[in-house]
């Protein structure tokens, strides 16, 4: 296992933006790298304050479940009591998978950002345009790229450093 | 609310077919009603032995997550200590919807029995084909309509109730 070259970030909290919130998710990924899972990190955010925050753990809980986005959606719910996470905001370093994107729409988000598009994968556009199909009765708003090539280079390095 | 008027199954232990573990992923449907969920029950099995069990419990828990499907994914895990659900065999009373069909993709479960076709949400073939994306390195089996009068009328009389 190759120790994260990456530094955390420290964005001010002047502005609580989504490049603020983008980077507390890329934080949130280094994390995972130090525990040698693929680094992806989330946070759910309301109002200017953080409701939820995760990173991918599916070896370390060895529960094929545990991506970042699933472990900030359920936090958030239990923060605000309520599994409506009416108002809130996601910010993903990459673009969810088909599952956690069902959680996303489940959990009636406001607004999806992700950085890095996933072709293969990816449920919001990449792979799979989840979020559109018919007969849905909660729509995603989606933001794609804040943090993109961060985020990118991380994934990318942890991919060549494993190989 | 209604109490169920529905009555638990009880399958002869002699014959361990599809239809057996279904009518205990019907039986788990039961306990959600039990507690006013929408009644949605799922197994997961392995040679014979079941691993995890679990029941719809969006409201109680108040968590959009916390799915059938879900439940009994993240306990077999937990029973076998591998988020690799090789050979494993989900029974689920309703076709899984986009987040508990990335799930069992994910966890790379052998099959999914599902009893009633959801054609607005399912993720296996009902309003999308998730696991027919290309580009998976995981492949699903899928077995449709076990049992599937039974779980159909459930899920019409509870929400028939409930208007």
């Amino acid at each position: 296992m190759d120790a994260c070259p990456f530094e955390k970030q420290h964005p001010s909290q002047l502005q609580k933006d989504a490049l603020f919130f983008m980077q507390l998710a890329y934080n949130q990924a280094l994390e995972a790298w130090k525990i040698d899972e693929v680094p992806i990190g989330a946070i759910v955010e309301k109002d200017g304050h953080i409701l939820g925050m995760g990173y991918n753990q599916v070896e370390r809980t060895r529960d094929a479940t545990a991506h970042a986005e699933m472990i900030a959606i359920t936090q958030a719910a239990r923060a605000l009591g309520d599994w409506r996470l009416v108002g809130c905001h996601l910010y993903v370093t990459k673009e969810p998978c088909p599952m956690c994107t069902g959680a996303c729409i489940l959990s009636r988000l406001d607004t999806v950002h992700y950085a890095v598009r996933d072709p293969k994968m990816g449920g919001l556009g990449g792979g799979l345009s989840i979020h559109d199909i018919a007969g849905l009765n909660h729509r995603l708003k989606i933001d794609i790229g804040v943090l993109e090539e961060e985020c990118r280079t991380l994934l990318q390095t942890f991919f060549h450093l494993k190989r």
